[in-house]
């Protein structure tokens, strides 16, 4: 296979346009050769398994998945009956991008509630906290949070605590879709234990690609009511990875020598310095906390599309000029640098 | 990460236990590096896209899913609307194997029929292919093959011609699960294209893990029909990866070069020599004809543990000690011997 | 069967506490006695059919089915195709009350979009009617509107036309949940067909339980591209009555003499007289325009209690106080005088 | 309404094509007028979950429903988690003819057994119970029984039993699908608690609308586990009546004065004497022992359409000629007697 592209080509579009981290291209390489049993029962997930529960402590489990949506889904669904309901922000990933997979797949009901930052609290919970017992109203047994956000803040030990106790008062489980967990760790310093189970999280959907994985996610579970099931349904939601090896083998890679953290504080220290480049800069306004490895800006309109060219990233909201800038575990001081001179260019000739 | 396994184990149980070809792990080697745009509009998927062309003709299309589950839900929820039903042996994977998902994932109902070697005719097709109109009935919408089967039969073109021209007569569409499709050409002799598009399929799983890849299947369609909407039911069945270009790149490593072909014809020529080897002996009996990859035997009871023990493989029909034997493209011909020596001197002790 | 309730009773709670028009129990006694086919096959079904092309034009039809919830869900199935989504209000019945059949049942994503009375516009709408061909976003093929809408109010001739023809325009199609249709028409003094069919509605669940009958809904179809699939769906939502005769001599009843009409603007002229008596009192604020047969009233909280161990009503927000007074076919001047007398003696005593 | 058929036609089609006995009729009368709680909060509701307990004892709960595909529905998913496989016979109304209901709306697997008369054996059973914690295997976790079958025949109490037991120490949950569970017990004697509870059934699809109601199904359970998320499954599956009271005083006519068992014994007794005027005829086979109230049998292929046209009946085998001929509580020795001697005729004429 010839090789198609720049690799030198960066861009703040996506974590998902950078590639993989070498040092989990090489667990790869190390997990190959020769034959394990497929499905997980290979060395690599049973280790993997043992990695978590010296993270999480006991009785912490995971189960490796393909997506964050076969992620969020097979959690939601180990949490709750079937006649259970999810409340989430308006803006959380499982209800705006994932085609409808938690309903359509999952059979699961989002019941969504308006945030200024995408982030619940227990005052924005009870908006849909309510009608137990009422067999017209899709029961709320669940409460799923972001972290980092869809908007890039982050939640704190003690935010996270104030929501999973609320929950759990009123009889419902705690998910975290954790996509960007890492970022989440190293923008508050505390533990991904911290962040969840010693929080009162009851399962995390733990991502690792928007880390610098090739392909790899993973539903963590701290009990074993939220497990229960998890491994018929990862596998009716289409998320059984045949050689489920070198998915550990990637996590192993990202947990064993703290990459993960390494990774995260190195996107989330990029997003801090553009942020510094350019929030003093006039008519440039950052809308959200620079919590994590995004960062939300307004661009004067006359300078957006030759910023984009150059440095490409995607609109987050059209009508205000607001776009999304997005650090990577290889961007460079280089690049950050790049663009805030690129802007501070065009705005000198407008 | 440290290597926690044997490199040169070697076993019977499943092309899956088998690594990734190292010429899939330097395409993704070379894949890797700097950013490219995510969720497949990267060069790889869109050479692959072209490669397809080339393969198939005009029109062709591939969409880079997950899991083979993902591949046959997403294929098959394209192929027909809600009310839809699918006719397919009662030994197909999908209807035995994959957990529920096309009945859960999908919404699909699955018209089952039984058959001697795991292949469909269209005299076993109308024991199912009636009832359209009637409203209580699922209507029987499209026809699923699945090539080679999970006997490790084979159709041919004529046969799969044969099934596709009685589909089509009735308003039925055809699916092709081919995960081992690949293994199904190579014992032909037919191309691809030959099995597939000529004889009439419609749509296939066309299947990368079991021959060779780390981790990748995908849905091939043939006409604008059976693809609309595959992206979006990709997106909900959670089979969208997106660093899609290390999925893309695997399948253009397979397809490049005619890796697939190779090893494929490699497997196939690895299971004839094993029951070249198994067949003449007495107390032995091959169950299914040796078309692809895999051998179906029973072994004299008293034998059968040991054997499993260093060989490794999996039981097929307890109750007449019919066990399967697959080989890889990493199986080779020392490994054929050994196992056939080690039968030969077990018989011996009996 | 002994009788168990007072046949005097009566409420302000729902127009399903009501019992069933005397007209339509006559029907049902007529319909019965003998044998007449099942499943839609008899001709009470078949007349009925002619009574709808009679009201709605060519091409119009009728599928009985057993409730609101199974109407709703499968006229949006044969709205969309899998991968549509559906624009509704964020207090629309099939997102708050069913549940979670759309999705659940029916597979069907939910945009929801908060409006001030419970009606959409083409400037609402918009808020949810982007991202066509965008993978991750369940795609908006549908807009469903509520007439009357779950707060009392309702849209104009106008009003459906603007909404309808908005949402063609993007490629969307028109479905209208008439569970209270009837109360609509009543209040407009527009036809059926003006405020459906001929304000480009495709497809319509018409009520008839909150309308007088014993139970009996159905899905109003426009277009066979409205229609397709309606028969599969009906059965697989489980909404196909065996001795679908009784629940099609009801619609019979309700539509052949104008029953529909004379109950309709009997409720409603109920709910205007109850407005006009409580609407003066010092400390009540009616809160939505009573347009068909619900009051939606704030009354001060110190006589809340008394009054409703009456009259019998239910809260609709209980931050504000606000409850929901609901007139049905059997309400009488006098059951609305007693309650108006009631309040302004309680309020005397405050 | 005008009254469009004839009240004196009968046939032998289906106990669907009869009406509704006059006492159901009376019922509902009864129940009518005023106003009384809706979705089951009402007296009639109230006073059949007395009449339940009576009947089946203590903790046992009867939630009526709409259709008997919701019945099975409803009761599958409550016995089920998420991940449960139901198995029952191949020629089971859930898996041919329900559209796909439970495998759509409910999301539910069933792994189907071939059987020579419609009944699941222990040892039948075992042909699906297998692969339990498998993750790619539906686990087993249901068996569902019709009673009496789609055949006409009747399990004794004994074979209850002993499907009950086997199912229940493999740690499988027994449902009966007793659509026409009164002909059942009116066949056998054993009353309708012997044929559920004191059996081991679970949970029981106990229907009506075939036994002479209007439009009445219900799901009984005898367990809280059994019975657990029922009333929100039911509303999620479009099964919740809003004027329940309509349904229930329905159940109540048939149960407070064995109406059900009158209706069910005559209708029997009408079958086993078609079967006798038959049985001796030459030319004629009896095909299936005539428990309840369907007799199937093998007309010579000339007479069949001319007797069809005067008596009215279903083809269940067309390529042996083995049509059905099914007595409902209506059917009079007149019916029968003129249909025997009609086939005697023909027979002549031959």
């Amino acid at each position: 296979m010839t090789r198609l592209h720049d690799p030198a080509a960066h861009t703040f579009a996506s974590d998902n346009y950078a590639g993989v981290h070498p040092e989990v291209l090489a667990a790869l390489a190390d997990a190959n050769g020769g034959h394990v049993p497929s499905y997980g029962a290979d060395p690599y997930t049973r280790r993997l398994g043992e990695v978590i529960v010296d993270l999480f402590g006991e009785g912490a489990a995971i189960d490796p998945v393909l997506t964050g949506t076969g992620a969020n889904v097979a959690a939601l669904q180990a949490l709750t009956p079937r006649w259970g309901a999810v409340i989430c922000a308006a803006t959380a990933h499982i209800y705006t991008d994932e085609g409808g997979a938690p309903e359509r797949l999952g059979g699961l009901k989002l019941l969504t509630v308006p945030t200024p930052d995408g982030k619940l609290t227990p005052e924005l919970i009870d908006r849909q906290a309510h009608g137990w017992g009422d067999q017209q109203r899709p029961q709320p047994l669940a409460v799923s949070i972001t972290q980092s956000t869809e908007l890039g803040t982050v939640y704190s030990v003690d935010e996270i605590r104030a929501v999973s106790d609320h929950a759990h008062a009123l009889g419902m489980q705690v998910h975290l879709d954790g996509a960007r967990l890492a970022n989440a760790a190293a923008s508050t310093g505390a533990s991904l234990r911290d962040l969840t189970r010693a929080s009162g999280v009851d399962s995390v959907s733990f991502g690792g690609t928007k880390n610098g994985l090739l392909l790899g996610e993973s539903v963590l579970t701290f009990t074993e009511e939220a497990r229960e099931g998890i491994t018929f349904l990862r596998k009716s939601d289409a998320q059984l990875a045949s050689k489920m090896r070198f998915v550990s083998a990637q996590f192993l890679a990202l947990l064993e020598d703290d990459l993960w953290s390494r990774s995260a504080e190195h996107a989330n220290g990029m997003a801090r310095r553009l942020r510094d480049g350019l929030a003093p800069l006039e008519g440039v306004t950052i809308t959200q906390p620079v919590d994590a490895n995004a960062v939300f800006v307004v661009l004067p309109r006359g300078i957006v599309e030759e910023i984009r060219e150059v440095h490409h990233f995607y609109d987050w909201d059209r009508p205000t000029g607001e776009v999304r800038l997005m650090c990577s575990f290889d961007t460079t001081e280089q690049h950050v640098d790049a663009l805030v001179a690129d802007v501070v260019e065009a705005l000198g000739r407008l």
